[in-house]
């Protein structure tokens, strides 16, 4: 092999097979991908032992893609419950699937989500410290974090998330800061308390090169996790987050000199005001390199909804340039999510995703939306569903609510304005009696 | 008494005690809300015939309100079952209640609706017509219409949709666009057949100083409707749509010196990139007349989910100006909503309102936010209820998902981040295993 890894390649100028891939996904042009690789504006998630993947690419120009977290932890450790949300992430057609199992047999369920997924496999090794090593938080080793890192390269993870903008000096403001809800990150969480016990930096930051050279070998992408992102709109936009930020640019900039494809991590909780602010920022500190958002969840006063404002926030984020969105469930803040709550996390992640790839131009997008309302003036209500995000739910709505003209529906009935509409450009009566 | 309607009485610089009432509401110095009603920049419908209101004020600094549509219809004609919506509509404290029936016993269900509701009600006199008067569409007279209208402002209604703005001109220019949808709007599009039809010009237009001498007469604020609203997002912020607002901008201020409070209606379907400019348009145009959104629906392709993708327009909406949102619920473009629909509407509408009111900066909005996220930092469950939008879901969520951990939730359990760093501040050992 003449490259190490797809920014490697794409530095050389060498097309891969998996940029080929993922140019024929996107209508774009191969040699274009190429060079937006190269820039870091683009990244292809594809650790080289995950040989089941059907690589996508995420950053400038390409489709929004969605991520779905899941894994086994304490209250719910049934590798096979568990390995039924992977399926519905595949068959949903999630791009990406984080896995966060942080108990139980992590290295098992890991192996066999890479294994039957297709899609991008990200993690955040960190969460898996506690339990694959079976020691106490503040007794790690530096060392042993870059042991479990290591472990999830080998097993194929395309992406990981490592929280090595939360700098010892950084976590000391934290301390201090007027915050809220200080840090909600769980990685933030666990390193601020393990540089606090020790007394030291955060060692995946001391350790940045030894990562590096891991990601290198096997291209995982750097997922760079904002520690300090925001878990209330009070502690939105601060000095922590926007540090944080500053300090995960210059990482980005060391990963990239070492041919290692990064991906910046984004608030939070965000009121609908600073969403923009926060997207050009991102772009222009980190490089244009591609921003990967959790929400932005628009108010803190909805649990149960979460869904919904962070549908909000991902579809303003989403057209003003995230390129990543990780999807939020109904459950968030109150409870692991079920089935169904996945569903609904993904449809409104996907809804997100379309909504700003209409705003981006991305081709394809606004032509879907064009065609469905094309069948929704003929009244063809098979093409609907055939359209629509999710075919189930509109199709059961219908299914029980028949109209008693088959040319409406129960809402307007005769008075269906389509219906008034095309009969008057056809010349014919309007009968509503 | 020394005025006519609410717009006559602040021009006369009368504080009523409708205003007041709604001043307290909003924590709003009577007088400057005075000032802004003189200015047709806030409304209060009032109609003098509904006794049992309790009023609220619609426009420039207030609280953003939410609207729900029901009424009878011939798929649904059932009073008592519709009058069970409205008790929900009023439990959920929505401000307005649109009564859109048309078929059935339509004045006796207004009435029901005028005398129980606090809310403001409202209606679409056109979708009376047929059933009120017994005729075929066509074969109505233009007085006939004068007298349906004449009827509600009687029975109480605070608020009427005219769509005076699809002139025959702008129905010739219907006829030749090219747009996929044409014209979605119910009344527009009976307007329009009749217009066609019967070869003559926009009833409502044509006899607008009458509806204006009814609408003074009972103070019933006009909602100025856009028929040329669009319902595709192809179809946005074309010629048709911005003609007819340029139309209603000229009617409104027709309205305004006739002592006669009004709103103007706004879209539709809207692709996201789009909703600010349409905000600034009506707000110039219209001389910063309060806007009454129906959306914006954001993406044409989730049915099922149009409580979503309203959600995301009408935040946007609201935070650039939108005053009045009406809600729309999943069932929207596939059939009459049920009563679980309605809610799910209610509590999308209440999230994009109140979104819109964070970045307005009403009083009181984000300090709900920052008192939930200091609950939710305190793993506060009761007070994260008592504070949430809606209190049901997430205490459901809890109750059947308790965590091993009292202090936690199932998501993270003892990995949360808010039980980490708490301890980490108190100087407490973080124990994981």
């Amino acid at each position: 092999m003449t490259y190490t890894t797809q920014l490697d390649a794409a530095k050389k100028k060498i097309i891969t097979k998996e940029m080929k891939c993922v140019a024929e996904k996107e209508h774009m042009a191969p040699e274009l991908l190429c060079e937006k690789i190269a820039a870091g504006r683009v990244v292809i998630p594809a650790n080289i032992m995950h040989t089941s993947l059907s690589p996508e690419g995420v950053g400038e120009g390409l489709r929004t893609k969605i991520n779905v977290n899941l894994g086994i932890s304490k209250d719910c450790y049934n590798i096979d419950a568990e390995m039924k949300k992977v399926q519905v992430a595949v068959d949903m057609k999630a791009e990406a699937i984080m896995d966060l199992s942080n108990y139980g047999k992590t290295r098992a369920f890991r192996e066999a989500v890479v294994n039957t997924a297709p899609c991008m496999i990200g993690s955040v090794p960190m969460y898996d410290c506690v339990g694959m090593l079976d020691k106490e938080l503040k007794d790690i080793t530096e060392d042993e974090f870059l042991k479990v890192i290591e472990q999830h390269a080998k097993d194929g993870v395309d992406f990981i998330t490592v929280h090595v903008g939360l700098t010892r000096a950084l976590a000391e403001k934290v301390k201090d800061s007027r915050r809220i809800t200080h840090i909600v990150s769980r990685g933030g969480s666990l390193l601020f308390a393990w540089m606090l016990a020790n007394n030291k930096e955060n060692p995946l930051t001391s350790q940045f090169d030894q990562i590096l050279d891991i990601c290198e070998k096997y291209d995982v992408t750097l997922s760079l996790g904002d520690a300090c992102r925001p878990g209330s709109i009070h502690d939105a936009t601060d000095t922590l987050q926007i540090q944080e930020l500053i300090n995960l640019a210059a990482l980005s900039q060391r990963a990239y000199a070492h041919n290692v494809q990064v991906m910046i991590e984004g608030p939070g909780h965000v009121a609908i005001d600073d969403i923009e602010a926060n997207m050009l920022l991102e772009k222009r500190l980190c490089n244009h390199a591609p921003f990967y958002v959790l929400g932005p969840i628009v108010t803190d006063i909805a649990p149960g909804y979460d869904h919904i404002t962070s549908a909000i926030g991902a579809s303003i984020a989403a057209s003003k340039g995230a390129d990543f969105i990780c999807y939020v469930t109904p459950a968030e803040h109150l409870r692991l999510p079920d089935l169904e709550d996945m569903k609904e996390g993904i449809i409104a992640a996907k809804i997100a995703a379309h909504v700003g790839d209409i705003a981006k131009g991305i081709p394809g997008a606004i032509e879907r939306d064009h065609a469905m309302s094309r069948a929704r003036f003929d009244l063809d209500w098979n093409t609907m569903f055939e359209l629509a995000i999710d075919s189930e739910k509109p199709k059961a709505y219908r299914a029980n609510s028949q109209p008693i003209e088959e040319d409406s529906c129960t809402m307007c009935g005769k008075m269906c304005s389509m219906r008034t509409v095309k009969k008057v450009l056809h010349g014919d009566d309007v009968n509503l009696m």
